[in-house]
């Protein structure tokens, strides 16, 4: 089975990685703005990379579960592309938020499409398998010789 | 694999679209009571949505975790009426929350029970399949022939 | 399959079980120091143990996700090892915290180093999965022959 998903496996862990680069920043931060713990409140420089990290790690469980599900069930090089394409997304992403609330719209938008598209496509795999299973019909073959 | 694993997957493909439900929630109510991120902070009726869907996003890893356990190791068919069920009390606990804080409370005990019946059937498969293993005693398939 | 991984589910149950008695303990503190839903600002007793639980929620996902491709690509004996570890780490960060701000960083420093080991091994076991597959080149059985 590891050699059908290795290179999501790959994926998965560039994406922790990410998110250890984050934890570090907020981290930084915290010393810069001598916020220290428990308090999540100081200036706006400062709130901007926690909510900004916050939010990588809040849709992170959704990441990682649909870049699995359209892995195993559609197809795994659409996937690792798509995967890849979104963390250099919430990368923008962190980066715009901490310059400006503004500068988070833009690799927030691009990382949202391709967040939606890892759904539709691990949506589509699973429906290809339980018709295939439960109504004889097999249409992701068909879908996915068509478009790749 | 896959064909053991698909309801499993749809029923995570759904929990999915129910989070990106609850975030678009949040995004209408932070244009409805002028929130502006970073912010967090605001009038009750902003905190409670997004507090709820703060509140779900954090045990969304848990839900999909012990689903998969449960779903791998016990039995698939059940687990996927568990899973079912937990989405449906997340949605009420979300439309309560929103609606007030007493709101809440009725359907968060509900899903809190079908999360720990979800652990329970994670802990017998995985204790089960141990047992079998390393003492070569194997309770699991009598068990879910008894109950299922 | 599952005969390969049932010890890393078995170290997620625990995980799981380790996350809800983290949840009851703020649950408890909420009735201790009169801080009802949504708010989450208080005393800074209350606010340690809010904090502790959300900074062990947050990087759940993260130590969920790094023990199974560790598990699955590079050992399960010594991913099982390490993911008790974490856990342990984790429980005596919460109970650290819970009594000082200082208190939470030893067992943050071990935990830290423990999540590090498990992404390492977890590294090490997809890029010896990609270079026997791509490269035809097969490093890690050399690997964890000599080291475990």
């Amino acid at each position: 089975m590891n050699d059908q998903v290795v290179c999501i496996a790959g994926v998965t862990v560039l994406g922790i990685l990410e998110q250890a680069y984050f934890s570090l920043q907020v981290i930084n931060a915290r010393r810069k703005f001598s916020v220290s713990p428990p308090s999540t409140a100081g200036p706006p420089e400062f709130e901007r990379i926690f909510r900004a990290q916050a939010n990588c790690s809040e849709y992170f469980p959704i990441f990682v579960a649909s870049l699995w599900i359209s892995g195993l069930f559609f197809n795994q090089g659409a996937t690792t592309l798509l995967g890849l394409l979104y963390l250099y997304g919430r990368y923008q992403y962190f980066c715009g938020y901490s310059e400006s609330s503004l500068g988070r719209l833009k690799p927030l938008y691009f990382s949202a499409k391709v967040q939606w598209a890892l759904i539709g496509l691990g949506a589509v795999g699973v429906l290809g398998t339980m018709s295939r299973l439960y109504l004889g019909l097999d249409f992701t073959q068909y879908i996915s010789q068509v478009l790749l």
